[in-house]
């Protein structure tokens, strides 16, 4: 009989949390128990879970992740660095949504389908799961990249309402109510209205005007591919859509590269669904990828802007690949390796 | 006492043909007559202008047009090849939203703060009226490319439903409140649904697997600038949002440009109003641009992925600067050139 693992899911009732749920059962995970942890707030609350009912645990420092070999942690920055140590400390693999840690040497950040062996190095037992945005690019443009180093890339992103959780989705809906009956637009999630608008900011911005979640891009990239010469200009717009992100990407590699070639790569590439054929008005669309787990790529063509240009239009579940599969990807990628 | 002139709209009871309307009354066009023509469809039902009524006309092949100086049409390419002759015979100018003539070679395609002095010369009394995504983004970046030429564009669209008609815009609403109802949503006017969901494709595809809208940005693009240097790779969305186009935009230029001179060239640039204060989340969004006239342009700084590029985000009513407007201010420019 195979092994199994005791599992802890931190942040568990978070729209991300309540994902990691679903995958855990659907994948049928190796699970020999699993443990639930939340805030004061949610703590408490139960859970069904296959045949059986969870209590939220309250998330406190102490020793409740003696026995824990995987922990999936997604309750923001700061409960991350604030429990890393209790949640590590007795050796569990914390597998970390959150950015508290993506960008430290010693932590690797990992998508299976482009750097899993990353995973395997793990000095302080945690392993970053990239942002959303990021996953979702490298998915696309790994097969490219195999091809030719890529050097730059400008990607514009559509970002759905789930990028901000399940409350923004919620305030989404609401709005749509709202509107339809006339009423004043709630607007609290969101520093502007959502429905039938575009919000070109995402996260903060920083001094040199691109976004946070923009320069997130930019940096997780490079670690990544472990390549330093990559360059990643990108525009990060919330769009009214609820959980699927899209990204209107554009590469420039170090070769010329064969149209034909890249379509064939695609086709073949693990984690992408290659959705194009215009004669019959097919492309990836957010309605139609919501809740499933490839990245779907189409709009594939030259750029004829640039000789060794690329373009491409993706769209992926932001709460599946873009956060809860992809973390459950690096611990199925540990397992097949035996290395957990 | 200032020219008056005898104007004509055709295709008023479109989208475009009502914003003719309202904006030759409010920027107080000196119209000494106005007549309204459409199809059989719209034929014979009135509009209040100013004080009076006025029918609207059939439009058919004759003499109609034999004493108006200036025809606004918007009423689909079909129409405009079949009445071009109808209509200019006599020596009206014929200021055209079709894409009927735009790439011919004796009809000049003009934005007034770009070329303006292009629409002098029209052999054939017409002059085109550029695609709405492609007045927005020249508006937008002709301050650049006033200090460098710019050798390339990368640009993805999210736009309104206002650019496939009034009932398109009517189909979104309607969908809003289907989907309030929990009612199946109609969806008639977009190959797919609009609401909650983006549809990669605007205009029919070519063998290029561009569409015909991302090549009228390529190719309107090196008409107005006379500039068969610059390339431009388009990626063309819709989105579900009511009436303003939103853009975002890579330029490289040819000399590297400092990002302080651009704001300056943008500050002071016609047509364009920069709202752009990262620290107050101040930035052009289609809701607070519907129904307005400038071209907002936000969002502007360095490409971090090229020593020469600028990248910015651009918001325009799609209906005014993007169709109507532009083509009443091509008619303003020729009379205060005093060449109509």
């Amino acid at each position: 009989m195979s092994k199994k693992y005791n599992v802890a899911i931190v942040g568990a009732s978070g729209a991300v949390g309540r994902e990691f749920l679903r995958l855990l059962h659907q994948r049928d995970f190796p699970i020999a128990s699993l443990r639930l942890f939340g805030s004061e707030r949610s703590a408490g609350k139960k859970i069904i879970f296959r045949d059986s009912e969870i209590e939220i645990e309250l998330l406190k420092e102490g020793d409740d992740f003696k026995d824990i070999d995987i922990a999936f942690t997604s309750a923001g920055a700061g409960v991350s660095k604030k429990f890393a140590d209790t949640i590590t400390r007795h050796g569990a693999v914390m597998i970390d949504n959150s950015s508290a840690f993506r960008m430290d040497e010693d932590v690797p950040l990992v998508v299976p389908e482009v750097n899993g062996e990353d995973a395997k190095h793990r000095p302080r037992g945690i392993i970053g799961n990239p942002n959303c945005t990021t996953i979702q690019m490298l998915v696309a443009v790994n097969p490219i990249y195999k091809i030719s180093p890529i050097l730059k890339i400008r990607v514009s992103t559509y970002q759905s309402a789930s990028g901000a959780g399940a409350s923004a989705m919620a305030e989404l809906e609401k709005q749509i109510s709202q509107y339809a009956s006339g009423s004043p637009l709630t607007v609290e999630k969101f520093p502007h209205q959502l429905l039938l608008n575009l919000i070109p900011q995402v996260d903060i911005f920083l001094d040199n005007d691109y976004t946070k979640e923009e320069m997130k891009m930019y940096n997780e990239t490079r670690k990544i591919l472990h390549d330093d010469r990559i360059e990643v200009s990108a525009t990060c717009v919330r769009v009214p859509v609820l959980r699927a992100h899209s990204e209107a990407i554009w590469v420039e590699t170090e070769s010329p590269v064969d149209i034909s070639d890249v379509r064939r790569a695609m086709e073949s590439a693990e984690g992408v669904v290659l959705a194009d054929n215009p004669a019959e008005a097919l492309y990836p669309m957010p309605f139609a990828a919501a809740g499933s787990d490839p990245v779907f790529v189409g709009r594939l063509r030259k750029d004829i802007a640039s000789p060794t240009g690329i373009t491409l239009w993706t769209v992926g579940d932001q709460i599946r690949k873009g956060a809860a599969l992809n973390a459950v990807q690096i611990a199925e990628y540990l397992i097949r390796q035996k290395n957990i």
